[in-house]
């Protein structure tokens, strides 16, 4: 997977190209270019690839769903929200750049995200890059990524139930990787029922994914997460885990990890890139 | 002038409409329906008005450039920034709602303006629509106003030259005035003349409105300005006064005032809306 990784981070490169101010750009790039498996960009990558469509038209949406993926992190980690030193095994972008510069780098990520889009939309004006776009504009805002991140703030110390946690999971997580995996399809112009499938898939991958990192997070060690572990328990945060309990939360991971490739199954997408990579993310151990 | 208001303010009602979780949007609400001159989007709407196109296909793109004037300010006043407690003469968003939420409704706040663009360009596809929402994600980028606001940060409590204030008052204020003005002609299909007078107008109007600015922050009152009255000097900023001395501040501003109203004369268009308006901008006293 070597190859496509460096593709993404050649052009998140070339996307972050430093200009004047230069503290901006280097407070972008800090976290843009330190680090991170690339997750959604690679969703987004493959997904269209497996559906017949060519990179360069591809790459200006993954490597925005990854500027808009760091952003995130950026001010969720900021003191005011979650307040964390660390992030990948670093010093979060506040702790290097201080507050002002975090809040603004953040905001020029997500910024950049939609010029980088509209500037290949302006080049290629087909409905289907549009669409892609507008999509992930859906997936990242106020019903989307931030609301969950409001729940999840709103939530924190309080008793809360198995459906606002999943409100949580389907918007601060899923909601990103529906829209990886929904431009991807949407670039290559796919039908009204592939995209239906592929959000059905997304919302079944988001969920195992916030479940594993549920599970990360008391299994796993920092030297391997570049994290804190146990985090959760420390700042009384709601997991599956802990609604649920852990062997159901195991049983669920499984199920629903099992449930995302059947529909790459269905789809007869079963010797693509897209498939072996999805495959290969559930069976690595935790 | 009190009809295009209206009109602007319904939009933003309808645009910010509240959904789950309605915490977010009473923090989005509160900043964007809260007051305001609506002078952005005035100029979007007026300027498509006069180049003769209608109203609903430029307000997703003037209400836009609203939210994200709105959602700088939220971040501006925050207290890693410039510290704000009063705006409009009003408790600062984070007075009201707390830190994090205040940054939250900044982000979603700028993605909701993406997505209403995007939406709208989904609908109707052809390249002038998308070309306005471009030169709004150019402006209102780290090339643009984040970067005027990146430099106005770094550039507290220093001596600043003449040429690091333009490029602040570039970036921080004109950039986005500059969206406006272009935004509202790419919407018409207008030439590349055009929009080159336009962009060419739009800075001239953008340093007189910075100017006057400056002089308003020592000749007005905190009623009539709904904020506290010397700043600038409070907080050792450097402004066009301090640089280049009263009298100038003066005669420039009354210079490039009469530039921007001679560019539209050259357009021939004195008899508009969008002349009145900017004529009676200028002639309010301050």
């Amino acid at each position: 997977m070597n190859k496509y990784i460096d593709l993404i981070e050649s052009s998140l490169d070339n996307y972050l190209e430093i200009k004047y101010p230069e503290k901006i750009y280097e407070a972008m790039r800090y976290s843009v270019l330190g680090g991170g498996k690339r997750i959604r960009a690679m969703i987004t990558l493959l997904t269209s690839e497996a559906l017949g469509c060519n990179h360069n038209n591809t790459l200006p949406f993954a490597c925005a769903i990854e500027m808009i993926h760091a952003y995130s992190l950026i001010h969720d980690d900021l003191p005011a929200m979650d307040d964390d030193d660390l992030r990948r095994g670093k010093p979060t972008n506040h702790k290097i750049f201080g507050e002002a510069m975090a809040i603004l780098a953040g905001d020029a990520l997500l910024n950049r995200a939609f010029e980088i889009m509209s500037n290949f939309c302006v080049k290629n004006s087909e409905p289907q890059f549009i669409k892609a776009m507008n999509v992930i504009s859906k997936a990242s805002g106020a019903n989307g990524m931030i609301g969950g991140q409001v729940m999840d703030i709103l939530s924190e110390g309080q008793e809360i139930n198995a459906e606002i946690l999943e409100y949580i999971y389907k918007n601060k997580t899923s909601a990103l990787f529906k829209a990886s995996f929904c431009s991807g399809a949407y670039v290559t112009n796919a039908s009204a029922e592939i995209i239906e499938k592929f959000e059905l898939m997304a919302d079944y991958f988001g969920i195992s994914f916030q479940i594993k990192d549920d599970l990360l997070d008391i299994h796993s060690t920092e030297e391997v997460l570049g994290k804190p572990i146990n985090s959760d328990e420390k700042n009384d945060k709601a997991t599956y885990i802990k609604i649920h309990g852990l062997e159901k939360a195991e049983k669920d991971y499984l199920e629903y990890s099992e449930k995302t490739l059947q529909i790459l199954e269905s789809l007869d997408l079963c010797d693509t890139e897209l498939y072996r990579y999805i495959k290969n993310a559930f069976e690595r151990t935790y």
